[in-house]
């Protein structure tokens, strides 16, 4: 499913300006819905993401669903639950 | 305005679970809207926050609105941008 997938962007730990690089990229190759997802700490930083692409570099960019949810990390250790946005932007 | 403010919690450097309970109090005490305020890496813990509240003691809460933005902090060293969250939750 490639044509879904393109349009998701996973925020991990590289720098933010990578990710808005991508986000950016993205729209201008006339994607009009990506959705940025991250977990844990990282969820402040898909927030940055979001807020600089729209204020700095594509400004007719909006959210257009907000989702926050918990997600259960099965490990050896036990299950584990954190925390999860998804941020819907539409051009 | 004592009656608004009362409705706003500020996410801070306090332990997540502080914040849990004013929340859960303030929705025992029939109040039907709340609202969750986070700036930079606080984001993330607001996060936990409105999902511990909902996931584990008051399950028929819902979130009502959920807004990004960026606010511009002003100090000697001149402005800084920081991203915030405001998550609006309603029994």
């Amino acid at each position: 499913m490639p044509e879904e997938n393109i349009n998701i962007i996973y925020v991990g730990k590289k720098p933010t300006m990578n990710y808005v690089l991508a986000l950016v990229t993205q729209f201008n190759n006339n994607v009009d819905h990506i959705t940025i997802k991250a977990r844990g700490k990282a969820i402040s930083k898909a927030v940055d993401i979001a807020e600089i692409t729209k204020r700095k570099f594509i400004k007719e960019v909006k959210y257009d669903k907000i989702n926050l949810e918990t997600e259960v990390i099965h490990s050896d250790r036990g299950d584990s639950n954190v925390s999860s946005i998804e941020i819907i932007m539409k051009r």
